[in-house]
C-alpha cells in the first residue's frame, strides 16, 4: 500500500468563536470547525492545544480518528478538560499518530446572512 | 519542455454540500466544487476517493482532464458510482497521472444572500 | 543581503468572473485579482497565462512588478493579447524572473451583499 | 522539548483595510488581521514591513509575542511608525526570531451584511 497523505503536525492562527448568532441552529449557528481526514489504514490518535492571548493554553483535547473516515470537529463542542470561551482570539496545534490533513473553517452568522473562509491549516512533520 | 507544475496527490479535508439554496439555478445553487488545472502537455487521468465519518469511503469517481485545460468539477454532480449525499460531513483525496493544480471552492447559498470560501487543496507527491 | 521572499511560478486552479454585480463600481464590482509582491530588490518581470475547460490557453498577459512593490491584478482588466470572458472557468500559471509571492481573491457582488474569498496560489520552484 | 512549529519569514500578497464599514464596532468595523501564533518557550519578536503599489515600503512594525500566545493584530490598529492608510492596495512580510505561524484575515462590512476570507500566510524559511 502506498504511503498515506497527510502530516503528523498542523497549526492553525486564527481561531474566534462569534458570540452570536442568526438562523436555525445547528447549522446556521455561528461556528469554527477543525475538519480531521484520516485516509490512513490506522486509528489516528489526535490532541489539540489551543493558544490564548492572555493565559496558559488549553488541553490537550483529545480525538479519535477512525481509519479511512474524516471527523469535522466544531470547537464550540470541546468539553474536555474544558470549552473553548466565545468572543476571544486564540489558535490550535493538531497533532497525530499517523498522517492526517487538517483544514479550518468559520461559518460566522453574527449580522443576517451568513459568512464563510476556509484554509487549509499549516502543514508540519509531513516527511515521516 | 520545462517540467509540468503541480502534484499527483492532493487532498481537501472539508467536505458538505448545503440542503439548500436561494436564487437562480445553476449559478445560484449551493454547490462545492474541486478545481482541477492540467497545464501538462498530457491526458490527466484523475479519480477522486470521497470519505465520510460514518462509512466507507466512496469511489473512485474518474475524470479525464485535456492537456493545457482546466476543469471544474461539482461534487454534486458527481453520479458514478454513487451519487454524495447532501447535508453530510465528507472529505476528499484527488490522485493523478499527471501533475495538476487542485483548489476547493464551496458558494453556500442557504440564507438569501451567497457566501464563498476556497482553499488550495494540500499537496502531496510533488517530487516525481 | 537575505535571499528575497517567494517562487518563480505559480499556479490558481480557480477562475470565474461573475457576469452581473450589485453595488457602486469599481470596488463592489464583481472581480477576481492575482496579488503579486515582489519583495526583491529587483524589477519582476512576470507572465500570466490562462487556461479554459474548451479552447487553447490564453497569453502570455505580461506585467512588470517594480522592485519592493505590490501590484493587485483584477482578471477583470486584462486586455492584451485578449479579454477574459465573464461567467466563463478558467485557471492560471503564473510566472516570474524573480521571486516573488501570489495570492488570488474573488470578489463577488451578484446578490445584494458581497461575498469574499482567498487563498494563496500553489507555489512552485522555489528553491531558486 | 520538540522543535517549535513555524517558520522565521512569512508573507501575504493581498491586503487592503475597506474604508467603509456597517454594523457596531470594533467586532463589525471592516478590518484586516495578522494571526500570529508563537508555540515556542521563547519570547517572538516580529517585524512587519509592508509593501505598497506606488511608494517606498513602510516599517518595520515591532511586535512582541510572548511564549505559547497567539497574538492577533489588526492591520488597522498599526501605527509606528506610521498608520497603514485606507482603501489602499499593499502587501506584507513577517519576520520572527523563533518560529512561528501566520495566517491572514480580512472582515468586511461595506455592504450590510459581512463578508469574511482567510488564507495561511506564503511559508518561508521553515528549516531553521
Amino acid at each position: 500500500m502506498s504511503k498515506p497523505v497527510g502530516c503528523k503536525r498542523w497549526a492553525i492562527a486564527e481561531g474566534y468563536i462569534p458570540e452570536t448568532s442568526n438562523g436555525p441552529e445547528p447549522a446556521m449557528l455561528s461556528h469554527e470547525t477543525v475538519c480531521l481526514l484520516n485516509a490512513s489504514e490506522h486509528e489516528a490518535h489526535v490532541e489539540i492545544t489551543v493558544y490564548f492571548s492572555d493565559r496558559d493554553p488549553a488541553g490537550p483535547y483529545r480525538i479519535t480518528v477512525a481509519p479511512r473516515r474524516t471527523m469535522h470537529v466544531r470547537f464550540n463542542d470541546l468539553r474536555d478538560p474544558e470549552p473553548i470561551p466565545k468572543g476571544t482570539d486564540y489558535a490550535s496545534v493538531i497533532e497525530s499518530d499517523v498522517p492526517i490533513v487538517v483544514q479550518h473553517t468559520r461559518l460566522d452568522s453574527r449580522q443576517a446572512e451568513n459568512a464563510l473562509m476556509t484554509t487549509m491549516a499549516y502543514a508540519d512533520r509531513c516527511g515521516s
